[in-house]
């Protein structure tokens, strides 16, 4: 695969400190031609789950041959490998917790790389900043052509994590919530499709927690301001939101708790 | 006009979710030698008239043949119509709901451009995520030297938003804080010919609620740590500061209620 | 020294209001080609010895030739000089107000400019904003080529600051915490030198305000979950950190007044 010349990064390290950047000078130390875009660094500390989602949801908008570096790594130092991979016509450096999982899981053929050629990386590792050491410089040697192979040994498995999937149960679709936007929005994970083959164009209800909603919408504005609504949204994902509001504040719970949240899709004039 | 190869992206969707990173995906994939830089991605939620004059005073400092996308669209999705406008020797993209307003009404010359050609979007358009779908696309053809002509049809009447200005009453002259910055500077509508030509070398005194400034400086350290003074700013605007410490402390009002507070200047000797 | 093209910038600007934006502006007006990249924008408003610390730390991963812009700049517009400094192969660019002082004293060969000649300043020099005046185009014509000696005239005194150091005392190391990161981990001034040559093998007693720690590791999960241990980090410090916890959060201190607090070291058996 030709590589795009460009290198993503997502962490959790936030960006008040410096690593963000000291990955980013070594990068350019290598590859001084190297573009390198940031997705997020603020995943919530040790969130190999939210960087998951984030990653799988954000990578097919690059183009094909673009190395994608996700640095959440709760276990850094400890015997957990460091893999590269290539999947879907994208290269994937980072740790081997799960972070890569569901996007490997939805394709069959992937090539799973356990880093172990210390050439690539910088002269002295650490035990606590592998981003620095291992996954910036690997990603821009990929940018300058070094195949994956060359970075080490093939694994056959890779650690999986557990995606939390919609299904139905005596009549009711149940999902849950994966991520709050930045406008409160409410992102869960009921699939358009599986969305309209339950509901099979009977209008739904929707609840979670102590919030019912019945509006279902294509667009903020279609209810009247500060009123919830349902919809589904630019990743075909079922949303809750609310226009001119923030839907987040409905729910009666800390921001930290709602993650994880039930949410329950009826038909309309089911009785529970 | 000949495209300066920079984008620059100014949007509500804060840094945490993958909605920035998308766009600047979209973005490479057409034009992978764009230059993308951000303006902020923290204008508070659906705030156009804070997106309108935060781009009306930053896009003189880029090179002309920028192409400026801004995206603060409460109501994305709706029958808004999506623009492309050439003003002042620079592009900008983004919705007609206002936000190009300031800038369009200073300048007797511009091309806005109703963007209906959707060969020049992505493929598939959501109904909520027109910054990825339709402004990502355009701003990266506009740099390609894609014509403003041909994405769509000229419109001769982009949609104006109300912009506060200092007027004199009684003596009185009367503004409005439109900014608060980072370090608690308490940005003022009151421009600095309108201060001095109000003044005439009277010296100033000038009140914001509770709060009476009778210092006029050039420099934060023109007065004593924890001492409010007032400067003309490096936008030549009035600015209420305090050397060492916060104005926006001062005003014993919610960060979110600052903005929109009366400024009154009056001339020192004065009797109300 | 041959300019990388490379600018970094680190300024107390926050991300929100439009200072950082235009500084990149001014850069790529005059140089189109320059590549900037943000080292952090969250310095504490006007502490230049968080500053110093900062970019002391980063500025060595990036290559031979960059231009580092520090605007930590409290004083700005007062009689404080502008220079630009070279040393260990670096540029840097900022106010003469001890940000740089941290590297100036670990390197015995350094020229510090003052920086006179307005023909690389922007045209019209505010009063309060020197990073977009001044700063931003001298950095830009440095990576075009422009020597330092054309900048000013040399100066041999530059403003000094204190920087804390360790220090041993009636068999006790002194230390204290410089830096709180994004994860909660206490950065100390204590260097892995100082720390292994007092020890000397014997096992390590840290003592931080009312937290006491014993444990001494390489990596996170060196301990139990919500355990504190002392660890050697990635820039060679003495650091307190809890596995999956935030060892700032045992301190009970507010978040501010954390920074400066004192840290002891004892031998384990010692008797205080």
């Amino acid at each position: 695969m030709k590589p795009s010349g460009i290198i993503t990064l997502m962490t959790d390290f936030g960006l008040r400190d410096p690593y963000v950047a000291m990955i980013k000078g070594v990068i350019l130390s290598i590859n001084p031609e190297a573009k390198v875009i940031d997705i997020s660094h603020q995943v919530s500390a040790g969130s190999i789950f939210q960087g998951a989602l984030l990653i799988r949801e954000t990578y097919p908008y690059f183009p094909p041959g673009t190395v994608h570096v996700a640095v959440v790594d709760p276990s850094v130092g400890s015997d957990r490998r460091l893999i590269a991979v290539e999947v879907d016509n994208h290269f994937f450096v980072g740790p081997d917790n799960g972070i890569f999982w569901p996007i490997l899981q939805e394709h069959d053929i992937s090539k799973v790389m356990h880093l172990t050629e210390d050439r690539y990386f910088l002269p002295v590792v650490s035990y606590t900043f592998h981003g620095r050491e291992v996954f910036a410089p690997v990603s821009a040697h990929l940018t300058l052509g070094v195949t994956l192979e060359s970075l080490g040994s093939p694994i056959e498995d890779p650690v999986a994590i557990a995606i939390p999937v919609a299904r139905e149960k005596e009549g009711v679709l149940y999902g849950e919530i994966i991520r709050v936007d930045n406008f409160g929005n409410l992102i869960t994970n009921i699939h358009q499709q599986e969305f309209e083959e339950y509901l099979s164009s009977a209008p739904p209800v929707i609840e979670i927690g102590n919030l019912t909603v019945k509006k279902f919408g294509f667009i903020f504005v279609d209810v009247e301001e500060g009123e919830p609504l349902a919809l589904i949204n630019s990743s075909q994902l079922l949303e809750i939101a609310v226009n001119l509001g923030r839907a987040s504040d409905y729910l009666e719970k800390e921001s930290g708790e709602i993650i994880g949240t039930m949410v329950r899709v009826r038909k309309s004039g089911n009785v529970l």
